[in-house]
């Protein structure tokens, strides 16, 4: 079968491989659309930073391995002890690709998330989304409703991020929200925002390209990061003495600095990003307005569940996220490279795997 | 009457002033015993911080300004407008030295504690307990029940600070607890830990004479923050893959990064310290384990009732804490200066006014 394997920095082949077996307990799945990530970017330009050089403590593998951790297909198999009442072949599912050890004590707690060993299929080993067939753990193998497309479902993944972002903090429909940063997370915070019904979110983006793609996802104010005084506007639109949750998708010096300025006392500041290194930080900024930082790291099951019934019931309509569509044979040079070269012009490249 | 006035760096003078007159609303007390704390240092060795050198928002003054903010007393005088079924003169009290603006967004939420113009009386002006005689306002005069000594309520102030910074993470009597610093707000946060009966108190310090006391105070492990493995020992102690909330009363690089690394995975990490400068932080530290970043500033009215009630129980009992007495006219030689050159060895030393 293909396979996107990655085997370092700026070395990803797609290759004939042997079809993985389907295990006890696991689901193959044919994987129908993989979203392009920016883990896989970065992976691509200065990795291996997750894909495991030494073997994965959970997969056991090292690179090479497959590529693809966003994506929804069919069943093709259900291994032994997989119960027929509760998966079908042929059924649409998406795939949560948590790999966690279930034994370390953030497992035994229900926080999958945080596992001391974990990683995720599609980056740590255990095959991937970008190749004809992948097995999985039936824990995370996730039924769609049938109104749900398998495009869409691709999206299920980062709009679980966004979902279990927005999770982290109590926000309420009369709050004023602040997104720094107007990436795929941003918008598709904007998208979880809209479907709790929250009134008031504005998103601070530099890319021109992206504070269109923001006001288009329903961003109700789009401040420029650099030209607009975005403490002071925000603090203006809350009508208070600052917004009642940051989210930072951004992830650099400036970003943490306006997040701790815009926030209002007692409020929260929510950190998506993974940052690349220390940064200076003085914790008074947060400490003279008593406001809570807390950082969030991935998703849980109930974060994919709500994703799908949201996507269901029409509460989110993340389409228009979905700016190219390229098949498998294409991924380096019209997925990847186009990400990097036109960033701000793309927000999600699906791979059709069948096309 | 005399008053220990602040004129800045080094510069403290013990004078004679006209008495204060007692305003709408406020009540005139006559101090009994008064805590001196580290920000009355710092403004000696280094301010003036938070003395006002331009009008203070609230009231009007600039230095020179009386020192004094954890003080208790006696009531000599009820302004107009206090009503004598609430509070009668002869009354024994503990001051909330918290001056707000009553006006401002987080007031009017209930959090004067980070009131955007705030200040604390015997460092803001209006007057301070290192007096004969200061006139507060009725809100913030809190009455002591019979079985509170004078000397014990002038420990009321720092208790609240530890109090409120407890009750900034859910701790419960199972969890364990890391205080990174033995001063007298790391002391203080152990006997309100003792008072909310939590099984596993551990403190990190350097200094030998502080580990003591840490020891004496009620702490179950003392650990030495620099030949310890405090991240280590501490795991190994809470028998899971960290403590479950850490409090920084250090405020140090090092301190922040212990607590980072301490504390499990989804716990707490509460900042109690006031920071000098900034400092490098890596968000992920916290973030691939999503612990929150919780800082405390100062107290509210709920506090200072909840350290009283601690008190009149004798579920807290912090007399060991008061290492030496003096007179309002040795403030500067057997006070500040004892407390700056021997600070291992002294936790609170009370000015007893009336000596």
């Amino acid at each position: 079968m293909r396979a996107a394997r990655y085997y370092g920095k700026e070395d990803i082949r797609i290759e004939q491989i042997e079809e993985p077996k389907c295990g006890k307990g696991q689901i193959k799945i044919k994987p129908a659309f993989v979203g392009i990530c920016g883990t896989d970017l970065h992976e691509y330009l200065g990795g291996p930073t997750f894909a495991p050089t030494s073997p994965h403590p959970i997969t056991k593998e090292t690179i090479p391995i497959t590529l693809g951790h966003e994506f929804s297909g069919t069943i093709s198999e259900l291994g032994e002890g997989v119960s027929s009442s509760n998966f079908k072949v042929g059924q649409k599912v998406a795939v949560q690709p948590t790999l966690c050890c279930m034994t370390c004590n953030a497992c035994k707690r229900g926080a999958e998330n945080v596992c001391t060993g974990g990683g995720f299929v599609g980056l740590s080993g255990g095959g991937g989304g970008l190749s004809d067939a992948v097995c999985v753990s039936q824990d995370f193998v996730v039924p769609l409703p049938e109104s749900v497309g398998l495009d869409i479902a691709a999206l299920v993944e980062p709009l679980s991020v966004a979902w279990h972002a927005i999770s982290a903090a109590p926000v309420e429909k009369d709050d004023t929200v602040l997104i720094l940063g107007g990436g795929p997370i941003g918008l598709a915070i904007v998208q979880c925002l809209r479907a709790k019904k929250v009134k008031t979110i504005i998103v601070s983006e530099i890319a021109e390209a992206r504070q269109r793609f923001a006001k288009d996802f329903g961003a109700h104010h789009v401040l420029h990061s650099i030209n607009d005084k975005v403490v002071e506007k925000s603090a203006e639109i809350s009508g208070k003495d600052g917004v009642d949750v940051v989210f930072d998708c951004a992830g650099v010096p400036a970003s943490l600095t306006t997040a701790c300025q815009a926030v209002k006392a007692k409020g929260y500041v929510v950190n998506v990003a993974i940052w690349e290194k220390p940064i200076p930080f003085q914790p008074n900024m947060l400490g003279f307005r008593e406001a809570q930082y807390r950082p969030v790291l991935g998703y849980q099951r109930k974060d994919f569940e709500a994703v799908i019934e949201c996507l269901a019931s029409g509460a989110m309509k993340p389409e228009p996220m979905i700016t190219r569509r390229i098949r498998l044979e294409d991924l380096v040079d019209q997925g990847i490279k186009n990400l990097i070269t036109n960033k701000d012009k793309e927000v999600k490249i699906l791979v059709d795997i069948a096309s």
